[in-house]
Protein backbone atom coordinates (compact mmCIF):
# COMPACT_ATOMS: atom_id res chain seq x y z
CA UNK A 1 0.00 0.00 0.00
CA UNK A 2 3.06 2.31 -0.94
CA UNK A 3 1.02 4.78 -2.74
CA UNK A 4 -1.08 5.69 0.07
CA UNK A 5 1.61 5.94 2.44
CA UNK A 6 1.92 9.88 4.14
CA UNK A 7 5.51 12.51 3.59
CA UNK A 8 6.70 11.26 6.70
CA UNK A 9 5.99 7.60 6.72
CA UNK A 10 7.08 7.37 3.04
CA UNK A 11 10.49 9.48 4.22
CA UNK A 12 10.99 6.98 6.92
CA UNK A 13 9.96 3.88 4.09
CA UNK A 14 7.95 2.60 6.50
CA UNK A 15 4.03 1.58 6.35
CA UNK A 16 1.37 4.33 7.04
CA UNK A 17 -0.96 3.11 10.05
CA UNK A 18 -4.80 3.89 9.66
CA UNK A 19 -4.29 6.36 12.49
CA UNK A 20 -1.23 7.77 11.22
CA UNK A 21 -0.82 11.37 13.68
CA UNK A 22 1.05 12.74 10.53
CA UNK A 23 -1.10 11.99 7.39
CA UNK A 24 -3.60 14.64 7.52
CA UNK A 25 -0.76 17.03 7.47
CA UNK A 26 1.79 15.65 5.24
CA UNK A 27 0.49 14.49 2.49
CA UNK A 28 2.82 12.08 -0.21
CA UNK A 29 2.36 14.84 -2.90
CA UNK A 30 4.00 17.39 -0.56
CA UNK A 31 7.19 16.05 0.62
CA UNK A 32 8.78 19.45 1.23
CA UNK A 33 6.47 20.51 3.43
CA UNK A 34 7.76 17.51 5.93
CA UNK A 35 11.52 18.22 4.84
CA UNK A 36 11.29 21.89 6.00
CA UNK A 37 9.71 21.03 9.58
CA UNK A 38 11.75 17.52 10.09
CA UNK A 39 15.39 19.76 8.91
CA UNK A 40 15.06 21.73 12.37
CA UNK A 41 12.01 20.29 14.89
CA UNK A 42 13.02 16.36 13.79
CA UNK A 43 9.57 14.37 13.35
CA UNK A 44 9.48 12.97 17.01
CA UNK A 45 9.13 16.20 18.50
CA UNK A 46 6.68 17.15 16.04
CA UNK A 47 4.66 14.12 16.85
CA UNK A 48 4.65 15.20 20.45
CA UNK A 49 3.22 18.25 19.80
CA UNK A 50 0.80 17.31 18.02
CA UNK A 51 -0.09 14.90 21.11
CA UNK A 52 -0.06 17.44 23.20
CA UNK A 53 -3.00 19.85 20.93
CA UNK A 54 -6.66 19.16 20.27
CA UNK A 55 -7.27 17.61 16.78
CA UNK A 56 -9.11 21.07 15.63
CA UNK A 57 -5.90 22.26 16.26
CA UNK A 58 -3.30 20.53 14.96
CA UNK A 59 -3.46 21.91 11.37
CA UNK A 60 -3.10 24.88 12.63
CA UNK A 61 -0.15 24.33 15.08
CA UNK A 62 1.79 22.31 11.97
CA UNK A 63 1.26 25.66 9.50
CA UNK A 64 2.86 27.58 12.33
CA UNK A 65 5.71 25.51 12.59
CA UNK A 66 6.33 24.91 8.37
CA UNK A 67 6.25 29.22 8.43
CA UNK A 68 8.43 29.44 11.35
CA UNK A 69 10.58 26.61 9.51
CA UNK A 70 10.84 28.33 6.35
CA UNK A 71 11.83 31.60 8.20
CA UNK A 72 14.75 29.74 9.39
CA UNK A 73 15.85 28.26 6.22
CA UNK A 74 15.50 31.51 4.42
CA UNK A 75 17.71 33.35 7.56
CA UNK A 76 19.36 30.79 9.46
CA UNK A 77 20.38 33.20 12.34
CA UNK A 78 17.25 35.16 13.26
CA UNK A 79 14.53 33.37 11.27
CA UNK A 80 10.99 34.74 11.77
CA UNK A 81 12.55 36.92 14.75
CA UNK A 82 13.93 38.50 12.28
CA UNK A 83 10.39 39.44 11.03
CA UNK A 84 8.87 40.31 14.69
CA UNK A 85 11.89 43.12 14.36
CA UNK A 86 11.09 45.05 11.31
CA UNK A 87 7.72 44.68 11.82
CA UNK A 88 8.91 46.12 15.23
CA UNK A 89 10.66 49.43 13.55
CA UNK A 90 7.99 49.78 10.92
CA UNK A 91 5.17 50.07 13.61
CA UNK A 92 7.56 52.56 15.63
CA UNK A 93 8.26 54.59 12.51
CA UNK A 94 4.11 54.59 11.76
CA UNK A 95 3.38 55.91 15.48
CA UNK A 96 6.24 58.26 15.32
CA UNK A 97 4.67 59.92 12.28
CA UNK A 98 0.96 59.20 13.70
CA UNK A 99 2.19 61.52 16.53
CA UNK A 100 3.39 64.24 14.15
CA UNK A 101 0.81 64.42 11.88
CA UNK A 102 -1.90 64.66 15.05
CA UNK A 103 -0.09 67.76 16.16
CA UNK A 104 0.35 69.32 13.05
CA UNK A 105 -3.94 68.73 12.90
CA UNK A 106 -3.61 70.23 16.43
CA UNK A 107 -2.13 73.10 15.13
CA UNK A 108 -4.08 73.64 11.98
CA UNK A 109 -7.29 73.39 13.95
CA UNK A 110 -5.74 76.27 16.10
CA UNK A 111 -5.37 78.30 12.75
CA UNK A 112 -8.90 77.45 11.88
CA UNK A 113 -10.16 78.35 14.99
CA UNK A 114 -11.18 74.71 16.16
CA UNK A 115 -9.44 74.74 19.36
CA UNK A 116 -11.06 70.52 19.89
CA UNK A 117 -9.05 68.18 17.62
CA UNK A 118 -11.70 65.94 15.66
CA UNK A 119 -12.74 62.75 17.00
CA UNK A 120 -10.77 60.67 14.22
CA UNK A 121 -7.33 62.18 15.56
CA UNK A 122 -7.75 62.84 19.07
CA UNK A 123 -7.41 59.30 20.11
CA UNK A 124 -4.35 58.04 20.22
CA UNK A 125 -3.06 54.84 18.48
CA UNK A 126 -2.44 53.43 21.63
CA UNK A 127 -5.78 53.60 23.11
CA UNK A 128 -7.04 52.69 20.07
CA UNK A 129 -5.34 49.59 19.43
CA UNK A 130 -4.31 48.17 22.49
CA UNK A 131 -2.94 44.38 21.13
CA UNK A 132 -0.65 43.27 23.56
CA UNK A 133 1.94 40.72 21.64
CA UNK A 134 4.05 40.48 24.90
CA UNK A 135 7.17 41.46 23.47
CA UNK A 136 8.28 43.55 26.81
CA UNK A 137 11.30 41.49 27.44
CA UNK A 138 12.30 39.91 23.45
CA UNK A 139 12.79 43.76 22.77
CA UNK A 140 15.18 44.04 24.99
CA UNK A 141 17.66 42.09 23.26
CA UNK A 142 15.95 42.45 19.47
CA UNK A 143 14.35 45.56 18.92
CA UNK A 144 16.06 48.91 18.52
CA UNK B 1 35.13 17.60 36.14
CA UNK B 2 31.28 17.53 36.79
CA UNK B 3 31.44 21.42 37.92
CA UNK B 4 32.82 22.53 34.42
CA UNK B 5 30.27 20.75 32.20
CA UNK B 6 27.86 23.03 30.23
CA UNK B 7 23.77 22.87 30.54
CA UNK B 8 23.41 20.21 27.53
CA UNK B 9 26.60 18.16 28.74
CA UNK B 10 24.98 18.01 32.27
CA UNK B 11 21.46 17.36 30.95
CA UNK B 12 22.99 14.19 28.95
CA UNK B 13 25.06 13.40 32.22
CA UNK B 14 27.93 13.19 29.99
CA UNK B 15 31.63 14.78 29.68
CA UNK B 16 31.48 18.08 28.06
CA UNK B 17 34.55 18.30 25.88
CA UNK B 18 37.14 21.32 25.51
CA UNK B 19 35.84 22.51 22.25
CA UNK B 20 32.38 21.00 23.14
CA UNK B 21 29.91 23.62 20.34
CA UNK B 22 27.20 23.90 23.21
CA UNK B 23 29.45 25.80 26.28
CA UNK B 24 29.76 28.75 25.28
CA UNK B 25 25.78 28.98 24.83
CA UNK B 26 24.34 27.10 27.39
CA UNK B 27 26.03 27.83 30.69
CA UNK B 28 25.90 25.63 33.68
CA UNK B 29 23.78 27.92 36.19
CA UNK B 30 20.82 28.18 33.41
CA UNK B 31 19.48 24.68 32.78
CA UNK B 32 15.93 26.14 31.74
CA UNK B 33 17.49 27.99 28.25
CA UNK B 34 18.51 24.76 27.45
CA UNK B 35 15.30 22.51 28.47
CA UNK B 36 13.42 25.38 26.33
CA UNK B 37 15.05 24.63 22.87
CA UNK B 38 15.64 20.89 23.60
CA UNK B 39 11.86 20.67 24.08
CA UNK B 40 11.14 21.58 20.58
CA UNK B 41 14.54 21.14 18.01
CA UNK B 42 16.30 18.65 19.85
CA UNK B 43 19.98 18.48 21.08
CA UNK B 44 21.00 17.17 17.78
CA UNK B 45 19.53 19.37 15.52
CA UNK B 46 20.90 22.39 17.44
CA UNK B 47 24.00 21.17 17.23
CA UNK B 48 23.64 20.85 13.30
CA UNK B 49 21.96 24.05 13.15
CA UNK B 50 25.13 25.66 15.20
CA UNK B 51 28.11 23.71 12.65
CA UNK B 52 26.18 25.43 9.76
CA UNK B 53 26.97 28.90 11.22
CA UNK B 54 30.31 30.76 11.77
CA UNK B 55 31.04 31.30 15.37
CA UNK B 56 30.81 34.94 15.24
CA UNK B 57 26.66 34.17 14.42
CA UNK B 58 26.07 31.03 17.08
CA UNK B 59 25.02 33.71 19.95
CA UNK B 60 22.27 35.59 17.66
CA UNK B 61 20.95 32.31 16.42
CA UNK B 62 20.60 30.37 20.08
CA UNK B 63 19.18 33.35 21.46
CA UNK B 64 16.51 33.64 18.40
CA UNK B 65 16.03 29.86 18.89
CA UNK B 66 15.24 30.35 22.75
CA UNK B 67 12.75 33.30 21.86
CA UNK B 68 10.97 30.91 19.43
CA UNK B 69 10.98 28.54 21.95
CA UNK B 70 9.44 30.69 24.53
CA UNK B 71 6.65 31.97 22.76
CA UNK B 72 5.74 28.23 21.54
CA UNK B 73 5.67 27.28 25.24
CA UNK B 74 3.32 30.21 25.77
CA UNK B 75 1.60 29.32 22.44
CA UNK B 76 1.51 26.05 21.20
CA UNK B 77 -0.74 26.37 18.72
CA UNK B 78 1.01 29.76 16.95
CA UNK B 79 4.18 30.12 18.33
CA UNK B 80 5.72 33.73 17.35
CA UNK B 81 3.43 33.32 14.63
CA UNK B 82 0.98 34.89 16.32
CA UNK B 83 3.11 37.82 17.59
CA UNK B 84 3.69 38.60 14.05
CA UNK B 85 0.15 38.42 12.60
CA UNK B 86 -1.01 40.97 15.75
CA UNK B 87 1.94 43.10 14.92
CA UNK B 88 0.70 43.08 11.02
CA UNK B 89 -2.35 44.17 12.40
CA UNK B 90 -1.80 46.88 14.42
CA UNK B 91 0.78 48.27 11.50
CA UNK B 92 -2.26 48.46 9.48
CA UNK B 93 -4.14 50.07 11.82
CA UNK B 94 -1.58 52.87 12.08
CA UNK B 95 -1.38 53.04 8.44
CA UNK B 96 -4.89 53.41 7.94
CA UNK B 97 -5.11 55.97 10.61
CA UNK B 98 -2.11 57.74 9.19
CA UNK B 99 -3.59 58.17 5.82
CA UNK B 100 -7.00 59.86 7.95
CA UNK B 101 -5.30 62.29 9.63
CA UNK B 102 -3.23 62.66 6.43
CA UNK B 103 -6.27 63.50 4.68
CA UNK B 104 -7.48 65.45 7.36
CA UNK B 105 -4.33 67.76 7.45
CA UNK B 106 -5.18 68.33 3.60
CA UNK B 107 -8.43 69.43 4.24
CA UNK B 108 -7.44 72.40 7.02
CA UNK B 109 -4.82 72.94 4.70
CA UNK B 110 -7.66 73.98 1.79
CA UNK B 111 -9.10 75.75 4.77
CA UNK B 112 -6.31 77.78 6.13
CA UNK B 113 -5.25 78.62 2.81
CA UNK B 114 -2.40 76.41 1.90
CA UNK B 115 -2.90 74.01 -1.06
CA UNK B 116 -0.19 71.74 -0.75
CA UNK B 117 0.92 69.67 2.25
CA UNK B 118 3.38 70.28 4.40
CA UNK B 119 6.39 67.95 4.39
CA UNK B 120 6.19 65.82 7.16
CA UNK B 121 2.79 64.90 5.89
CA UNK B 122 2.83 64.76 2.26
CA UNK B 123 4.98 61.56 2.25
CA UNK B 124 3.53 58.36 2.26
CA UNK B 125 4.28 55.94 4.88
CA UNK B 126 5.11 53.16 2.25
CA UNK B 127 7.53 55.60 0.61
CA UNK B 128 9.26 56.42 3.70
CA UNK B 129 8.86 53.29 5.54
CA UNK B 130 9.75 50.29 2.59
CA UNK B 131 11.09 47.55 5.25
CA UNK B 132 10.11 43.87 3.18
CA UNK B 133 9.52 41.45 5.68
CA UNK B 134 8.74 38.81 2.78
CA UNK B 135 5.42 37.77 4.71
CA UNK B 136 3.17 38.32 1.17
CA UNK B 137 2.40 34.82 1.16
CA UNK B 138 2.23 34.21 4.85
CA UNK B 139 -0.22 36.77 4.68
CA UNK B 140 -2.41 35.15 3.02
CA UNK B 141 -2.80 32.04 5.36
CA UNK B 142 -2.39 34.00 8.90
CA UNK B 143 -3.20 37.76 8.48
CA UNK B 144 -6.55 39.25 7.88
Amino acid sequence: MTSTRCAVCKYFRRRCPPECIFAPYFPADNPQKFAYVHRFYGASNISKMLEELPVHLRANAIESLCYEAKCRMQDPVYGCVRIISSLHQELHIAQSQLAKTQAEIALLNACVGVVEPTPSSSESLVQQNGIDHGLDNASEFWFY
